[in-house]
């Protein structure tokens, strides 16, 4: 099975460095295990994140828990605007419910750069479910706050 | 020590019934238990809800992550929604981070109703630290779309 | 000069009744006139408005104040989830502020649907300046509560 | 007729310069006498502005236009924000839309700090109608630049 995140010749530098830059902060991420979140695509200005709708991450009514689905949107939002290699921060989101995520289902969210301007940064992100209906619109507002977020000798 | 769920000679009928609503929710929500999150006091169009930053929680500078910050206020905000006993979701949700939750602190969130109309509400959460300080504001906007929550035996 | 608004060969019939419904409302709408508000698109789902920064748009550095760039992207957000010829009303909206947009310039927000799922809709809207860069980011939600817009024989 | 805008002696100097820096924004600001928006009242991190709905601020059905209503909304909030003396902007801001406001209303918007941490900023801002129905939630966050909004001597 082709691994997606594989970067492939199309791909820039700068994309190539950008998946390096997410998986060293998913690495990190208490989150990651804890949800199995995967990184299915990074590049500049851009990252896509999926989860498995384990139990673990279910509402009383067997869907998924409205905050699961906002974690995995900031999560694929934090790549997205870390993908520069400058540390930056969530400063607001908000999150607009369209669907439920079913028990079991393995969902995406996609984030990309809409504006930036000095250090404030705006992404929208989209959540899917495995048959590409939305369940969820995020948008995010990034400020950054300076500093590497790999060294470079691992850029 | 004090059990402050307990309801007490001030609370009114509809205050005991909102806690006995919140607690059936909390006890079929899967991130219940994968949390450890607890609920601390509810009332009609009220809720309080905390939750010990565990290593699955946080981010990669050993912070709370955003999306369970998040999470937390969204649950808070569900109690409180659903108060009334008349089944209730989120539409919407937005979040300004104003400061870090630490590795192994207690954060709570405190959900209040600032209006309602026909089916529309709109919930304030603030979310705090054990020391008091704010992290978070939350605003969540709710639609009822009808059916008792818990059972009228039940309540 | 050509005036974008009017129909080419391309445009559909569904764009074609969208600009009719965007007009329609423009025309009653108080704003129009008094902030002399421009149509110069309009298509399902989509609708892009301008305004002449004029002295009564301006905030105390003169530049524009943020209530009139939310207000220009409020129009077009209207005109998009009206687009269909159902009345559809904003339940909530949120915009981040990138820019500043200057006294005498003429800016433009630029509506696009994201989801619709049901009654529910999403919509993101860009704000422009004259150079093309960007002033705002704007989401809203809206629902559908039923009815024409304008009559079938307008349609 | 009592000016509810003058100091009374339970107010703090620093409310009597609220309202000086409240009043010195408005003089400025195009926004003010095209809208004929009025200060009620100013206080550290507080404010109180009114609109007549005026025939300009209203959308096709003859209600206050959605962004007429943000416009209200974000002015309270930039005099509560700025209410210190040190220039501060908005950056990011959201609404719900709870009730219409009526042709001819006086409507009110009162902003209250809900946090301040650094530069950054929490409020919460009520619209309210005549009749002390709730018209609109709204939440801004705000970014302190530095510099002073009056003199020192105008203080």
């Amino acid at each position: 099975m082709p691994d997606s995140t594989l970067p492939t010749p199309a791909d820039s530098d700068a994309d190539h460095k950008a998946l390096r830059i997410a998986r060293a902060m998913a690495a990190k991420e208490g989150t990651t295990p804890a949800l199995g979140l995967e990184i299915e695509a990074a590049g500049e200005g851009f990252a896509r994140v999926a989860m498995r709708l384990s139990p673990g991450t279910l509402n009383g009514f067997g869907m998924a828990h409205g905050g699961m689905i906002f974690l995995l949107a900031d999560t694929a939002f934090a790549y997205a605007c870390n993908s520069r290699n400058v540390q930056t921060v969530a400063q607001h989101a908000s999150i607009s419910f369209i669907d439920a995520g079913r028990a079991g289902e393995r969902i995406v969210a996609e984030a990309q750069e809409r504006a930036v301007k000095g250090r404030t940064g705006v992404y929208a992100v989209s959540v899917f479910g495995e048959d590409g209906r939305i369940i969820a619109e995020f948008q995010g507002l990034s400020r950054t706050i300076g500093g590497p977020v790999i060294e470079e000798e691992q850029e």
